[in-house]
């Protein structure tokens, strides 16, 4: 069965697994990244882990699924936020020299939808859209088992699609981009103008506890997600939605009322068959996805 | 060269054409629909028609592009605003046990979208997203040839997208939906508001001899076809965007604003690469794209 390796290279953490032809894991190790290192100091980590779990295996090649901006075409890492000092490294250029071996790079949502899209929770999907909720708003869109790029790598940037035109802005987004509306990071400011501190995880604990301002906060959010859905849903139709991400955790808290409040913004037509579900490979969609960036 | 044939049914036009595989018209014609004496007179119709137009020749199929809602995997026209009388008509079902022909159905703007991404605009695109902005705003979406259906044939009913949450509504669309704040009847609607009689185009008309209230009616309709836009552009990054319909005719009017706007809602990297440009297949896009609905 053929072999390949997957690299997730993250701000925090750095992880490499070879990966068979059916997604399941061979070996796989982890470190962290010291991202603050910089980047020479990353990639020659990221080279001996390679080759240490590589060992005697003949491979199909090493995937990798790093923060964006990059651009999957050339492979070449543009300056990711959380990976300072890098600036327009031609990652797969390096690797592919140093490491003999044939390299795709794909920013991290692309390689987690692939994943979910092939073993997870969209696995037997004809098109599936990734949405990942964390710090930030991101996703992959998947057809026929393979990542949607569009004509130049900005499909599924969904972040900063516009819900409300004159909202709040966050970082370089678009005002009443996705991401400043519905992330965590969102959630969390909003907790804090209203006197929660601890960021999203407190007003989620809170409005567990019933805290009406904590879940209102909440039900905000959800509602401009839910409208991003919708949106995406009239856009492309897809058979699928595969939520993940630290902020889509509860089925009861999140994914029931997002269900509910997504079917009140579709034709009537869409709402007994639209799907939404949570992603089903936790941590591993990162390494594994990567793995399949090669074909 | 293999014939198919082409069925535009307009709720005013009905337009028959036999269509070689290059996508020119070896011969066509065209009646009025007479939509009011309903489906059984206007489907006679239709088939005399195609029979006229087929003749002696071999035809690879009947192909018809038909308002929505309807559903394109079994043939079925729904409940269209324009055609009265029509209530779940299986057509393609019709046509094929009275024809003796294969017979596709799908939505005009579909149709359309095939005909300017095999023939016109969109020739030589990867992927191309049309849109049509007349009474009100519709859309298809082409990959690599094929109309991208999606999951249950919703896919690029974007008349239904929400830009602006709690904005007005619109027959049985979401309130701030796409179609309600940019189509032509919105822009009639904000001009009567106005006090300016005679819809979309005296708006334009007024707008052109420099009335302040008229340009910014129209401002505000592009600004919000611009976030719809760049929101595509987030979603599925088509190598082009492709723009049809009544109120897209003039390109320093409509087209050149509409270009600017679409910048300042894009991430850095896709301004210098989006591509929107105008329809160039005027109204045989729709019999022509009809009859490639037959592959």
């Amino acid at each position: 069965m053929a072999l390949r390796i997957g690299v997730d290279l993250g701000g925090t953490n750095l992880r490499v697994a070879l990966v068979r032809e059916n997604g399941t894991i061979v070996r796989e190790s982890e470190q962290l990244t010291e991202a603050e290192k910089g980047p020479d100091s990353v990639i020659t980590k990221m080279m001996d882990m390679v080759r240490g779990i590589k060992g005697e295996d003949i491979i199909k090649g090493v995937g990798v699924g790093s923060p964006g901006p990059l651009d999957p075409f050339t492979g070449t890492i543009h300056q990711p936020p959380n990976l300072p000092g890098w600036d327009s490294i031609p990652l797969a250029r390096i690797l592919e020299e140093s490491l003999g071996e044939h390299v795709e790079i794909d920013n991290d949502a692309n390689a987690a939808a692939l994943a979910e899209a092939k073993f997870g929770a969209g696995a037997g999907a004809q098109s599936v859209y990734y949405i990942t909720v964390s710090t930030g708003v991101g996703g992959g869109f998947v057809i026929g088992g393979e990542i949607f790029q569009g004509a130049t790598g900005y499909a599924a940037e969904i972040g900063n699609m516009i819900i409300l035109p004159s909202g709040p802005t966050h970082n370089s987004l678009n005002a009443g981009a996705l991401e400043s509306l519905a992330s965590g990071t969102a959630i969390g400011l909003a907790g804090q103008k209203a006197g929660i501190a601890g960021g999203a995880e407190e007003v989620f604990r809170l409005a567990m506890v019933h805290d009406p301002i904590a879940q209102s906060i909440i039900d905000e959010a959800l509602n401009y997600l839910a409208i991003g859905i919708a949106n995406l849903a009239h856009a492309v139709n897809p058979s699928i939605f595969v939520m993940g991400g630290g902020v889509m955790k509860s089925e009861s808290q999140v994914l029931d009322p997002l269900r509910g409040k997504v079917k009140t913004y579709v034709y009537p037509g869409l709402k007994h068959t639209i799907k939404i579900v949570p992603a089903s490979l936790g941590s591993k969609a990162g390494v594994v996805g990567a793995a399949f960036l090669i074909k």
